[in-house]
């Protein structure tokens, strides 16, 4: 079958899904998503062997895996039932002063493609993040199989669209197509309105252009690569190598490597004490089998550049045998950051690939910040007397990363409605959105204002008694 | 000079205004914004004439709309001294359960590049709603001159730019260029980073794919054409058919018809009292001259094309002189609406043209309505005991129309808060955001998240204490 008859009928029930389900009140929709948190919750001993199978993932990572999906799929819910999300905002109006009365909120922009990642089979697949966002705004969502977790991705959509509708959620609210074809058919499909997709660079550029060049541009919300940047200041480097350099070496390697927030850069000070610690913990970490062949190929391809393969080797790891990936750390000073091969140094190796960059001062590092790739994530490691440094360093990466975090590495961001997973090209394709959090429902939201409305015909979110109970922003005077 | 010739020194400024004009406090930055209000409304005599030269609009009405520039400028002062428009979101941590503190807010994106429109020279133009909220928001603007009123663009565009620095931003926070080519080299340039734009559906969509296809895409916020459909029911046209069609024919030739919210399209019952008042209507109004030669030609070829003029002239209007647009509307029933020309009858056509469609019943308008292209506004005129219809018609029109104005016309958007310009496309090419009420700041605003970050070195919209008093969203436990 071509793509698009692939994709026609599972779009088209999840149109006629569109309405009933925006129409429902947030808290049916809370049940639902709370009935579909608990089916994967009891179905987690059948999935886990599956997609340990298919992702050669460790179980109890997986098994962690799906608590963190079910536990996304329960915050939205808790978004639902405290209902501020809908961001009301009120003009009252006037008629003696012949002034409207103006009354806005978000409500659902309809069916909502979304694409997993290869290294969540849960948590960023079928029933994560985006898709537990997309149904809590109250659309219906059409989830592209990814080729790296087929089996996993067809078990995941029949517990959770069974959940759904069990719960009284219309049929076709969560639908599922497999094959690139289909992916791109979905993309450019007239019924779908917007794209979340988290995965490669290269694949969501393709995607991304599929979306902006159709006849009527949807949103695409493109979480691609990241780089991370990880700072350690010069005091934290003398007070604390040992712990610095084990918590590198545990991130780095974590997953092997696998993870869109791995810190890729490490940025030190000229610190020989720092950097045999770190050498060290390197080479006590180990590697794995990675998620697919091809994702395999493609890190041996990376660390296989000549721009990559003529810096330094600070350190390896081991790996239990032939098939694993082998953690690889190496060198480089501030300058080259700044050189013609700048941007091969600093782009995303997906695995367990590292880059040590050390720096003379502090004053240097603040120079080279502004010049690295946007990233999820920057981390800033520093002692309690060195607050100023900390304070100019991270002025400087606020303004590439989205996220920092102080003390502590990018790796395993929290479930949390204050969570922000996005940042500058390359690490989102809009940067005023996230994908973790509780903003990520505005992803799947349109305004609209309702001007001079009989309050009985307002939805109960504006009407003036406000019966929902809400915050609201009401103008002031 | 070519075009990355004239924009490079005008984005080099604002680039480096952009650091300290977003470090200023929200509070510093309205009394700027505030500053440049009085100065526009001081220079407001010697501006008008100048636009009036340059558009052909009356003085009458460019008056009005400095004054609407300048309130635009004061609500996001306002909107500043609120101070809650950061959305600050906040999961506290424990670090006894291992849960990090997490505390998010929007921050400004950069320098951003501004594309005003023909038809408001100071409202959607230099200074206009899209340059205010980009300066509330911490981002400096490079604006595009429009070619429609250059002289009337450096002239605002010096006053506020004194006002602004004289205040205490910095030189380059609002720069010009102008030029086509400068146009597109300014949306190309890597320093800038999100486009807003008001004009026509070809040029936006340029733009647009200009913006999309650059190395690092960036958000392009455009409100382009827009059909504004407007449906009467039975009840009204027969409880005040004189005041709808009075109504209706004010709203449509209102500044000749060069609104973005025009009328477009008039559903009406098939009550030939209400038909023939319309008509009476159309003929005692008034063309007049348009905004330029360019857009007067482009008026004469939309109504000269044969899908259009094959429809029966209900009424036309008159006009001074040879020069003037003549107002015409032509009829439709509502079955063409779904019919092979429906894409050409639905476009907009920019001028005083509208479409009156008639239609047999209520269920006849339910089903044509959401085969509408995507609109600015949908008004609905309804008796008080026709509630029933109204809801229903109001759901139908929610779904194309991003506000919803009961016994009203579209024109005329009101500044406050609340209000939301924007729709399904065409009429945005982001159907989450807005270009007119206070949420429109969210354009040029990024999320970013501290992770256990020291609460002295938060920005104070964050600290524990909540030293700006702002309304903050925390996570319930």
């Amino acid at each position: 079958m071509s793509g698009i008859d692939v994709v026609q009928p599972v779009v088209a029930a999840a149109a006629k899904a569109a309405r009933p389900w925006a129409d429902k009140a947030a808290g049916d929709r809370a049940h639902a998503l709370d009935a579909a948190a608990a089916a994967l919750d009891a179905a987690a001993a059948d999935l886990v062997p599956v997609a340990a199978a298919e992702t050669r993932l460790p179980e109890g990572r997986l098994t962690g895996e799906v608590a963190r999906t079910t536990g996304q799929l329960r915050m939205f819910a808790g978004v639902l039932r405290d209902g501020s999300y809908v961001d009301a905002v009120i003009s009252q109006g006037d008629p003696a002063a012949g002034r409207a009365d103006v009354r806005r909120m978000l409500v659902p922009i309809g069916p909502v493609a979304v694409f997993g990642a290869s290294n969540f089979p849960f948590a960023f697949s079928v029933a994560g993040g985006d898709t537990a966002s997309a149904l809590a705004a109250g659309c219906p969502v059409v989830a592209k199989v990814h080729d790296g977790h087929p089996r996993t991705s067809e078990m995941v959509a029949a517990i959770v669209a069974g959940a759904l509708t069990e719960a009284g959620a219309p049929p076709g609210v969560l639908g599922l197509v497999a094959g690139l074809e289909a992916g791109r058919a979905l993309v450019q499909h007239p019924q779908i309105r917007a794209v979340g997709f988290t995965g490669s660079v290269a694949g969501g550029r393709a995607l991304f252009d599929l979306a902006a060049s159709r006849r009527d541009p949807i949103p695409f919300y493109g979480e691609l690569g990241s780089l991370n940047p990880v700072v350690v200041l010069p005091g934290a480097a003398r007070q604390r190598p040992a712990e610095i350099a084990a918590g590198y070496a545990a991130s780095l390697t974590l997953g092997v490597g696998q993870f869109c927030t791995k810190p890729g850069l490490l940025l030190v000070p000229d610190d020989p004490g720092l950097l045999a610690e770190v050498a060290d913990a390197v080479r006590a970490s180990t590697g794995g089998p990675m998620l697919t062949e091809r994702i395999r190929d493609l890190f041996e391809q990376a660390v296989g550049e000549p721009a990559w393969q003529r810096q330094p080797l600070l350190a390896e790891g081991s790996a239990a045998d032939d098939t694993a990936a082998v953690p690889q750390v190496r060198t480089a000073v501030v300058a080259e950051l700044t050189g013609t091969e700048a941007t091969e140094l600093t782009r995303e190796r997906f695995g367990p690939a590292g880059l040590v960059v050390t720096y003379p001062t502090v004053a240097d590092l603040l120079g080279v910040i502004p010049r690295l790739p946007g990233s999820l994530a920057g981390c800033l490691h520093a002692a309690d007397d060195e607050l100023a440094d900390a304070a100019a360093v991270g002025a400087e990466l606020r303004r590439i990363a989205g996220r920092l975090v102080m003390n502590g590495w990018p790796t395993g961001v929290a479930v949390n409605w204050a969570m922000q997973h996005g940042g500058p090209w390359p690490s989102s394709t809009s940067p005023e959105h996230t994908s973790v959090g509780m903003t990520a429902i505005r992803r799947w939201l349109s305004p609209v204002a309702y001007q001079d409305w009989p309050d009985q015909l307002l939805p109960p979110a504006l009407q003036r008694a406000n019966p929902l109970g809400i915050n609201r922003t009401v103008q002031p005077f």
